[in-house]
């Protein structure tokens, strides 16, 4: 998928991480999002088995890490840098939502490396570090409790920079398109079939007949009780088979299997 | 905030953990995205103090955790349930983003409890789980390595889910409430009851026991057959008032009206 290159040029940069644990963590939030360039900044540990541990499958991400003395040296290369705040500033940065930084970065890593930096742990970004971004990101947390752990925080911000990516294919979109609209079902191999308007219209001929058939509608007035059920089966977007296992039901109501021990 | 009341209908189902340290992460992860709704069915360890190193500044949210034995128990009261799947499924569930599960989630939310449903850290939810939800979101992973940790699962949703709260404003809330999500119905004045999971399984015993009487499920393998059904009705998102109508239906099918002309 062709939207999804300029997140090789997207790198993710932890700044003196304390926890190995959250290297780890981080370096399987990457990948699962399909990052793979990390920068570490001055960890405190790094190698390290617990890291190893955490990262799971994506041990790769962990062992490419490239470990920098300075953000500086983090940077080079970068047109554009979001730093992420899990608290305001004074100084008159600009702070968007994650997803506004996934749009602002993803434009911007289409030709050109961006990083997306992050603080330590106990208390984020020093001004120093947030002087070499050109954009805060924060994400809208409770405020009585806006804590994110480490490697969470950067899922969040890999998850929307790898959404909006997948929005921008035009083919994507088509295909989210058709998500919405039908509910994506997991297609069978060969695809699922939906029933089409005659196989409907079977449906609800038999269904109607056999409701009379029952006494469950009045034949006198059996349209409204019937319009709901219509509906009902409407929003369900019935697939062929369906439709063939309903009419099974219908025919059995009408006609028990005498072998039925019930 | 006004556009946030709907977080509170809102719980958070961990089905079988094995990792205590999961569960502690995912308390933090719900209270800093504003959820205090945990259950959890048939956790491997909890209390834990794994969890509750790991929870942080939410032990209050993980102290507060309901246990149950069955996803039934944890589901009681709930109009509504999404399910996290991590890999595409054979069966005709429907599945959208993240994205798409918040806007319909939350809809509902607005007026009856729905849950979050998230299976276990090997295998993510069994078919019998899926059966209890009626719709399924899937984080749009890396194919390559698509193994989200369960906690960052929980952070994600509950960050799209608070994401699109705050995005909404009450008056846009009402607009919205006619279209998409529930396939263009006529809203009645007062609004529409969905069904909750009691009156959900109470018509799926129902219809369970008519097919059987009828001859249409073998009594000896009914499982896949009916399935099949429940995917069905799932989709619809039956109203309380539908679930009348049906059970009417099957009432009749076992015993017709003795006027019936047919």
């Amino acid at each position: 998928m062709n939207s999804l290159k300029p997140l090789n040029n997207i790198r993710i940069v932890l700044c003196a991480t304390s926890h190995p644990g959250n290297i780890g963590s981080t370096a399987r939030a990457m990948k699962t999002m399909g990052f793979q360039n990390f920068y570490l900044v001055n960890p405190q540990h790094y190698p390290d088995p617990q890291a190893s541990a955490l990262a799971a499958g994506a041990t790769d991400v962990l062992d490419n890490a490239i470990v920098t003395n300075t953000l500086s040296e983090a940077l080079v290369g970068c047109a554009f840098a979001i730093g992420l705040s899990a608290r305001k500033r004074n100084l008159s940065h600009e702070i968007v939502t994650p997803r506004i930084a996934a749009q602002q970065g993803l434009q911007i890593a289409q030709n050109q490396q961006i990083a997306l930096v992050f603080g330590t742990e106990m208390s984020g970004l020093s001004n120093a570090e947030l002087d070499c971004c050109q954009l805060l990101a924060m994400i809208p947390a409770n405020p009585e409790y806006s804590s994110l752990n480490l490697a969470m925080a950067v899922q969040v911000m890999c998850y929307e920079m790898r959404m909006h990516a997948l929005e921008q294919d035009v083919l994507e979109l088509k295909a989210l398109k058709n998500d919405a609209l039908r509910g994506n079902r997991d297609a069978a191999p060969g695809g699922i079939e939906l029933a089409n308007n005659e196989d409907l219209e079977r449906f609800y001929s038999h269904l109607e007949e056999t409701l009379l058939h029952i006494g469950y509608l009045n034949p006198a007035a059996p349209k409204k009780l019937f319009e709901r059920l219509r509906r009902l089966y409407a929003r369900a977007r019935l697939e062929k088979e369906e439709i063939n296992l309903l009419r099974g039901i219908l025919t059995l109501t009408v006609t028990p299997k005498k072998h039925s021990k019930y």
